[in-house]
């Protein structure tokens, strides 16, 4: 095939950061290939940048303005790597307008805002599509919406923020504390000035919200999604799971139970011997859960210039490979008629197993005490760990039996009130995956 | 979306086995979802079985004849689940012919007999799809075709037969021998009554011919892989190598390396902190190394009905997505245009490190015998290990340094000349991933 024969498609670029300036440099670097593989020349003909101090060789135009690119007959493709709402969600709605298709790496674009894109996008047959938005360079996207698409998916469940495994895998691994971490992994960029995204789960809420979406074929809810942040986990805590055989993860968890929907990201506990519970530092993972297949990992880097410009390019490719004025093949969410009937549950009404770590003053009976409340509520123990006193404290440790998270909050309460506990009791929620 | 708006696809079953009735059931069972996701009803209208003693309710027709499917003009996918050569191929060049799609979970057909097929197909603007022909339930093929499309891959590894990694694994954590792990796997049914295929590395060496043609875009050349069977490892071998932070898996490896090819299956040692590593039991893994995305892992059930009945209707989804009269975006291949360049490389002029276990009479000067003859071929120690010798035999576990492996023989067949070296030198190749 030489040049002439290849089809060629228009890419615009707006937002020339990380993954603009990797994407480019992907498509040019590796163009060859890429036609090879599909018939299609990439030209990216336009690039705005908030900055004009980007030297792009080989690109038409450049400028500043976003909106010009949506606007530029030229464009077939226009890539969206600004983040943010604003402009992001105006821009990507008037290039959808213009009838160009969108390739965006924004996750809260598309878990907050993504609905009416979405309707817009397929009543004029484009495709808008996000598969970077999602563990950065893993093909998630595309393996829920076709892979498996021959599943009912019953759940999933994934290590979805880099930054927050990271903290995680070195609190493990070199008995380090939460707040010293966070501080390394700010100076190795691996972390914002501001981590609040990172460690308190609402980056990995973006993307859970987004693939429990797909996986079951309801809307994008972010808002029923629960979030809790790694910030209260401790060394302890790491040390003591370790010794019951599990590993605490920040795990993005979606389940489908009677046509009900789970979308949680907390701390977790997971068995040791599951895989996903051995994907270690700035790695994400997912593990999904189809009807038919059972379990099936995908695990890769969820960050990176260039990881997340390999699902950039990926989504352009797939555009790139559509006939000439054919519809997309796969609706957007991966549904072409999405369940209404979907309600989410709330974090009360789950059942899971708990990880309980309880503080109290080195007092016989507190044992008893504390058993005698999680019975009164109809809690099982499972495992226990009573620690040596270090003279006035003395750390209880137990993993309970399957419970209702409202029963195990009703006694927490109570044994909160017991006058031998002396602290607020740490709580985390335990997943068995299953093999 | 009611039944009446729905698209419809018939499919027609040939080979009513695990897979084909698997396959069926998932259709059927799954339907609704399917026809949610899709818009596509898809009906089975014609199944072939060896034998009329299945009762198929549902289904218009049922025969013996496969070729009567693949001439039936109701058919619009033909489905090739009967495995092996004859009638497969006649089968599928037929069906191709007449017009169908065909979905075919055959590896040794795609492998050995594939490319006919594929041209045949692609001039026909025809889908030939095989996605659950490699690591069943997992959509690798997908993920090298689509998801890392814009990547140059430069290695792929897997861990693709399940029966050898459940040997592997039960000879890991029992420290039992081969020959009996082998019976109990028959027993169990992972291994079949002739257990040639799966554990001499045939079965694998089908899997990445097919990867490593879509990998690297060359041709499918199964003549070129290069075979080694798991027989030969010894409980001791599993020990010393996880003495050395290492486990035994037996994988097939492609690589690409200035323009030329290295496909090839064999016993390897692996670090215990690669993900790739803890695969155990019967799952497959697959871990793929992308220059712009670096290493993504695909994990999940190589085989069993429904975990391959998974793929092969993810097939089937992609091809009822498929406008009407469009022509295949993807190559059957990966590649619109395959490199005509690619050569093999032989195993001898492979490069890597290596595992040797030495069994030596226990006398003064026998290392230093066995450093001399390395040292002679250029091939330098980065490990060692010895141990206790039973009176009259000690074992010397060698790690080299990278080495060419036609040196590495060289120095293998003089040291398996020295006086003091009793049996033929134990060798297994060990390769590093990288993160």
């Amino acid at each position: 095939m030489t040049v002439a024969d290849s089809k060629v498609v228009k890419v615009g670029i707006c937002g020339y950061g990380t993954v603009g300036s990797g994407t480019l440099s992907l498509l040019h670097g590796n163009a060859r290939e890429i036609t090879r593989k599909t018939g299609v020349r990439f030209e990216v003909c336009h690039v705005a940048s908030r900055s004009l101090q980007v030297d792009i060789s080989g690109v038409a135009r450049c400028g500043t303005d976003p909106f010009a690119v949506a606007a530029d007959p030229e464009v077939d493709v226009l890539v969206e790597t600004m983040g943010g709402f604003d402009p992001a969600y105006e821009l990507v709605r008037q290039a959808l307008e213009n009838g160009k298709h969108v390739v965006t790496a924004n996750k809260a674009l598309i878990a907050e805002r993504g609905m009416p894109l979405i309707e817009l996008a397929e009543s004029k047959g484009l495709i808008l599509a996000y598969e970077s938005a999602v563990a950065g360079g893993i093909p998630i996207i595309k393996a829920l919406r076709e892979g498996l698409a021959a599943n009912r998916i019953d759940w999933l469940a994934g290590i979805i923020n880099g930054t927050g495994n990271f903290i995680l895998t070195e609190m493990m691994e070199k008995q380090r504390e939460f707040a010293d971490v966070l501080i390394e992994a700010q100076a190795l960029g691996y972390a914002e000035a501001d981590p609040t995204f990172d460690v308190e789960g609402i980056d990995a809420a973006h993307k859970l919200t987004i693939m429990a979406a797909i996986a079951f074929g309801g809307s994008l809810d972010f808002d029923a999604t629960y979030t809790e942040g790694i910030g209260a986990v401790t060394p302890e805590d790491i040390a003591y799971a370790k010794e019951l055989g599990y590993h605490i993860k920040h795990l993005g968890i979606a389940r489908l139970d009677s046509g009900k929907v789970q979308t949680r990201v907390h701390p977790t506990l997971i068995s040791e011997k599951q895989l996903l519970a051995n994907v270690h530092g700035v790695g994400n993972a997912v593990l999904v859960h189809g009807h038919a297949v059972g379990n099936t990992l995908y695990n890769g880097p969820g960050a990176g210039a260039e990881a997340t410009a390999s699902s950039v390019v990926a989504d352009l490719i797939d555009i790139g490979r559509l006939r000439d004025h054919s519809t997309p093949a796969v609706p957007t969410l991966g549904f072409a008629k999405q369940k209404s009937d979907l309600r989410p549950v709330s974090i009360e009404d789950i059942e899971t197993e708990y990880y309980l770590r309880i503080t109290a003053q080195d007092i016989v009976g507190v044992m008893a005490d504390v058993s005698t409340e999680l019975e009164r509520h109809g809690i099982g123990i499972d495992a226990l760990i009573q620690k040596e006193s270090d003279g006035k404290h003395v750390p209880i440790v137990i993993l309970t039996d399957r419970a209702r998270e409202s029963e195990l909050n009703d006694a927490l309460r109570a044994i909160e009130a017991l006058d031998s506990v002396t602290e607020p009791v740490m709580r985390i929620r335990v997943e068995n995956f299953g093999e």
